[in-house]
């Protein structure tokens, strides 16, 4: 590893620049208005592709945003990764929260502060870099096939449809994906478990027009108040979800799994600091990093309705709206959630409401296995570059795709994410260490290495 | 009458452009944006009341937003009338909703469709109308003094300091205020009582920034859960407020009382038609009309947080807010009621969540006789021009200069409005009839006969 890891101490500003310009490019999939910014992402990370030494690089079409694909056979008798990542970004909103542009990347105190650093531009970017090391170096132990899509923050649908089409071109033995996060700098983690996804969006009406609070307040049903009693109606005391059926298929975990997962350190207090609130709320019976890895939940994702400008109006609305969202875990699927969902909120509107739901996007949960050849590579590469075992984690995120390339391509995942959860990814000033950003270039040629030998 | 009908008619055009004239200037006194404007709407308002014959025409400068006064003393020993009301307009948004351009004044099917049509620049230009007719036709009875403010929208504080700083230059015998509706245009009513109103922005606090909901869902407190459930919990199973001395000061209505009010027409079939709803909703034990009348209540007016643009964003937002008035009834006070809904509303935040309370306005309920001179004088003016002695009603909306006029002036007030429930009043679509804005202006000139007349 001593060429590649010197390789990458020559290239060093190069590498951190060609991260910074693609940072530069606002590829928000969720918001139609940067269409040609997204259009225009795809084309340099297709460039930036075939300068690594990646072959048959395309823009391949979607019925949404592109993916990019490319790929670098040395043996078809050798074995192959696929690496997947997303160079679509969340909406940067609320930009007032920004201490810089969230589209003009800055480096402060070792951090890459820009949407989309960590999440998951300058991770994906990694195994772009990683891959030139390897090439560059003629030290590429197997096959490698890259896909970089577009939609990943807005539910990957079009992937979806992409991988079915796409079997014989993506087969491969081993799906890597660094969309995630670690535990801490020097306590090195690998994520096992996702949750999964359902979002939706809903919508209540109350009378056909905006009216007069003073004049109709108190006799006719306000559909915000109405919104406020229903979604409130969506917990019990216990935080549990109420919809009827939302937990039947959860999948308990046993007390030896729960001992094992409370091994990774975590202290209540610093968490409370970090985030600067009183107490943690959540559901009865479980820790804090249970509530937001092994059980299921639901949060309002943004609310709106009535006047929201400066000063006051008293109009009682005719419509409120609300983006709701339910993390899934195994066995939840994310399908009938919704459909379980859809059919409670309509039924508990009060009188004079009418309510209409509209599913966003799903994903389904996934686990990862911890003791196959690709995962040990996994932790001994990290092993060698954090000089401690990583933990196996389970996190609370979604990546829908995971549990797709399992059923489409009968692929296991890998969860190299070199993130921490202080990026403030989806929110303002998202960052992503450099330090991250140059452990995991020189990780990744690791895992190749470990994985290659052992699959032999 | 005769010369000053006939002089109505004549001038019919005129009357109307110049109103149109006043519409097309966007006056809104809740947005900084529109100071400019709404300056220029007090110049216009300055400039017709000189035209129309008044005399000492004055901007008056406030804190805020500038009082155009003027006025026509006959003989200092006749009675003396104030005539009250308001040059500024409520926000025109959601402007999507709006059939025409809300400061794009359109007539069609007898209707004036712009914001501020009804409320309140088609009702106090009646008045300015009016006095033109008797001016020039000789034929004022009595003093008027006219007083048109530019604060009306958010909460007249300024009108207040003007008031009790100029209070021998008001002196007057009683108020005459058009601003509130009538039953129908068949069926003249006067409005005899007003709700008051207390006027809240609440900003709901959880973690100190914006999260990922997929790592931190389920664990921490979401604001906009948080408030939706402090929401809902603001009104208890029989739609009664659950704030803790909310009712404690309200004027319960004698049975007689409340039987006088049920004789208003009153068909809750058609009420549901107009607003296409499927049922009403409402106190308990209350009718509907009772409800949005002699009943206080609580509404949210706005809501927002998170993410609210196109799409799905899967944040856990930091913070949520919401705009909230509770419209008030004899003898609840306005700012008692403030401090009780601040108080509770502190103190029901769940763990992890932190509430601030700011007030926005308030006002004062008020309650006019149906026995004084003044009463009489307008009844009878309205059922020479309408054929009908008008029904005396109870009104849900607040003009909280009322009781300041009473308070500080000693007077009580005719609210002697000429608009209709379904004007659209603080919606889309604002609508004034032309058929109602000429009613007016024939009406005002035989109040002024008959008070006249009685007060000598």
């Amino acid at each position: 590893m001593n060429a590649i890891d010197t390789y990458i101490k020559t290239h060093e500003d190069r590498f951190l620049n060609e991260l910074l310009d693609l940072l530069r490019i606002p590829s928000v999939s969720a918001d139609p208005k940067y269409k040609a910014d997204v259009a225009r992402c795809a084309e340099a990370v297709k460039t930036r592709m075939e300068e690594a030494g990646l072959e048959k690089v395309e823009i391949c079409p979607t019925a949404g945003h592109p993916i990019v694909y490319g790929e670098k056979i040395v043996d078809p008798a050798r074995p192959t990764v696929l690496v997947y990542g997303h160079y679509d970004v969340q909406p940067p909103d609320p930009l007032d929260l920004w201490h810089s542009g969230p589209f003009e990347p800055v480096i402060k105190d070792g951090m890459i502060y820009a949407r989309g650093s960590a999440d998951d531009k300058g991770q994906f970017y990694m195994h772009i870099k990683a891959v030139e090391c390897m090439v560059k170096n003629n030290a590429l132990p197997c096959n490698v096939k890259v896909m970089i899509e577009g939609e990943e923050e807005v539910g990957s649908d079009n992937l979806g449809v992409f991988v079915k089409n796409n079997k014989a071109r993506l087969k491969a033995d081993v799906v890597l994906i660094s969309d995630t996060a670690m535990i801490a700098n020097d306590v090195p983690s690998i994520n096992t478990g996702l949750r999964g996804l359902s979002y939706v969006e809903v919508e209540v009406t109350g009378p056909n027009r905006d009216l007069h609070s003073g004049v109709y307040g108190g006799a006719v049903a306000n559909p915000i108040n109405a919104l406020c009693e229903m979604i409130a109606s969506l917990h019990d005391k216990d935080r549990k979800v109420t919809v009827p059926g939302f937990y039947d298929t959860v999948r308990e975990l046993s007390k030896a799994e729960r001992d094992a997962l409370a091994e990774a350190p975590f202290n209540l207090d610093d968490y409370k600091k970090d985030l600067n609130v009183k107490d943690v709320r959540g559901e009865a019976g479980y820790t804090s990093e249970e509530r937001s890895s092994i059980r299921p939940t639901l949060d309002v994702n943004g609310i709106w309705g009535g006047y929201i400008g400066e000063g006051a109006k008293t109009v009682l609305p005719s419509k409120a709206f609300a983006k709701l969202s339910m993390r899934l875990v195994p066995d939840q699927k994310s399908e009938p959630i919704t459909k379980l969902f859809k059919d409670h909120f309509e039924k508990i509107a009060p009188p004079g409401i009418t309510v209409v739901v509209r599913p966003h996007h799903g994903g389904e949960a996934a686990v990862t296995p911890i003791d196959s050849p690709a995962y040990l590579a996994a932790s001994k590469a990290m092993e060698e570059t954090f000089g401690k075992k990583p933990i196996p984690t389970r996190g609370g995120g979604s990546i829908p795709i995971v549990a797709l390339f399992e059923a489409e391509l009968g692929l296991k995942t890998v969860l190299f994410g070199f993130g921490l959860d202080s990026d403030n990814i989806h929110s303002p000033n998202e960052k992503y260490g450099v330090f991250n950003y140059f452990q995991g270039i020189k990780t990744i040629p690791r895992f190749f290495k470990h994985y290659s030998a052992s699959a032999k």
